[in-house]
């Protein structure tokens, strides 16, 4: 890890670790077009809120490259891959602002983004360990959920770069981690990510996260965000509101880590986000053919995220603060 | 299904439903010993509060037959080979205490619990689908976790009881089934069980069990117990607490179906209860080796437990109610 990015700009294309491999091999995508790009995001071999706003800006400077009728077609299907998080999008408007300076500028954008992004996400780390070092006494044991890790960002990660920063600091005693059914990213990437980190870790099934909450095992939750509205509710993989429902019963803070392109102004709360629901067969693996509803992300209530830490700020919308 | 018993006793030996077949297949075992019984018990291939107290009392009758010297090693193999569900310690008590008699009258005993399982059952589901009917408005769509149905007893079932008297009185719209990781049986054997009595459902994922209620997609959420303690604490399937907790943000009923048999008045509070801790390997899969703390089961704080129906009575523990 560490000087392995999750996504890169080399030699005119996207080269990107296609994360549906991991654990079991480590295998990087070419992609020479913004169809192989929207494939590659739709399947989740790139995922993860910040490396989808980094995909998204190089996506962006791809399709300037094409001739107009293509490019339009090509930014449509960019921005639609995934509904609901608000970074793909972002990016990809982040970088077309450019456009009448010419189409280097948008790559330059784009790069400019793919080099900031560590930095983004060390000063999120830094951020949301010291306001864990400040409320909660010696080493801590973390709670997490999904990937919120360098391999959903460009580098480091967001949750994981809190976790990261503890670890650093000699803070951190261990860290729990929810599978996180169906597309287990819990059990396949941050277990690998923690592995190398050399962090003691315990796996657990989602449903099990409040128990290891209210028998005091972890002492905060960290997770990351795809989107956070304006009042400053909290869209993130689904199976994250019932943590936090466990957390407030156990009287454990819940923090979220995520960059400031994750905070979507025009938004006032999360039941006005389109929730993306996935195909059943994510959920039935083999099993017979049965109805599913098969929803990737879930909304929990800003009055239980205790706070919000970005790159640039901590918001504390439990108490009432606002982020946009 | 219907005539057909999840467990039953014909020529001198038990016959169950091997579950961890299902839904793939409907295999019968044969079991002759106690030793096999254990085992069956211990993968799940038998399972469910009130099946696990009939195979207990019918285990006791097959272990009076051996020789006094193995019958005490087999009834201390059949007493703790699952350490949470209180049913299988009182079956084999319920059929002990008629030793004094003989020994047929231990089978007679067991033939007893066996034979009165359905009616138990549909008691249960009577007095639920009474106390839902009364609450809710016309047609209402439940929310259940694991199995507690015809396959979690002899016939009928506990919760999926009260979802069966439901659909006869069509008074039920639609069922939401959790997949209750990690061994699946709500994918695996509630799915089926609903598919045959032609009741609608939904399969989720076990953490999205909360956006279902948060949703107002389930009216109530009704689910079986494999302990109950003195106050009102149930200790039923990991995953049933972060249900619970879901369904008071929602102002969702929370009932609980089970048999008088599993209450406990020996334990106080869910808290005293010995939480069975099952291997990784059924977490992890084909995935590489990593620590895991694989929690059979959780505990639900009687405060948010808004009924539990028995075949008996009603009791609301949410309420201050104990139900010992």
């Amino acid at each position: 890890m560490g000087v392995v990015r999750t996504i890169d700009w080399q030699d005119h294309h996207i080269v990107a670790i296609d994360q549906t491999k991991l654990p079991g091999e480590v295998v990087f995508l070419d992609i020479f077009t913004v169809e192989d790009l929207v494939d590659a995001i739709r399947r989740l071999a790139i995922r993860g809120a910040p490396a989808l706003g980094v995909a998204g800006a190089l996506g962006a400077a791809m399709a300037v490259r094409d001739e107009p009728r293509n490019r339009d077609r090509d930014l449509a299907a960019l921005r639609t891959a995934r509904p609901t998080a608000v970074n793909l999008v972002w990016g990809v408007d982040h970088a077309l602002a450019t456009l009448p300076r010419g189409e280097d500028a948008v790559l330059g954008s784009a790069l400019e983004l793919l080099e900031s992004d560590a930095a983004r996400n060390h000063a999120i780390g830094d951020r949301g360990a010291d306001w864990l070092a400040e409320r909660l006494d010696g080493p801590v044991a973390v709670q997490t959920h999904c990937n919120a890790g360098a391999l959903a960002c460009v580098e480091w990660g967001t949750a994981l770069g809190v976790v990261r920063s503890l670890h650093e600091r000699r803070l951190l005693r261990h860290v729990y981690v929810d599978e996180t059914r169906p597309l287990l990213q819990g059990a396949r990437l941050t277990t690998w990510e923690l592995a190398g980190m050399g962090v003691d870790h315990t796996l657990v099934v989602d449903s099990a996260g409040a128990t290891v909450l209210a028998r005091g095992l972890a002492d905060a939750v960290v997770v990351g965000a795809d989107r956070i509205t304006a009042n400053g509710d909290v869209v993130n993989k689904i199976g994250t509101y019932p943590l936090a429902l466990a957390a407030a019963r156990a009287g454990v803070p819940f923090l979220v880590a995520a960059p400031e392109s994750t905070i979507d102004p025009a938004l006032s709360a999360g039941a006005d986000v389109e929730i993306e629901v996935r195909d059943g067969r994510e959920v039935l693996g083999d099993l017979p053919e049965t109805r599913t509803l098969n929803l990737a992300f879930d909304v929990t209530p800003a009055d239980l995220v205790t706070a919000i830490v970005t790159e640039d700020r901590l918001v504390r919308p439990a108490l009432g603060e606002r982020p946009a």
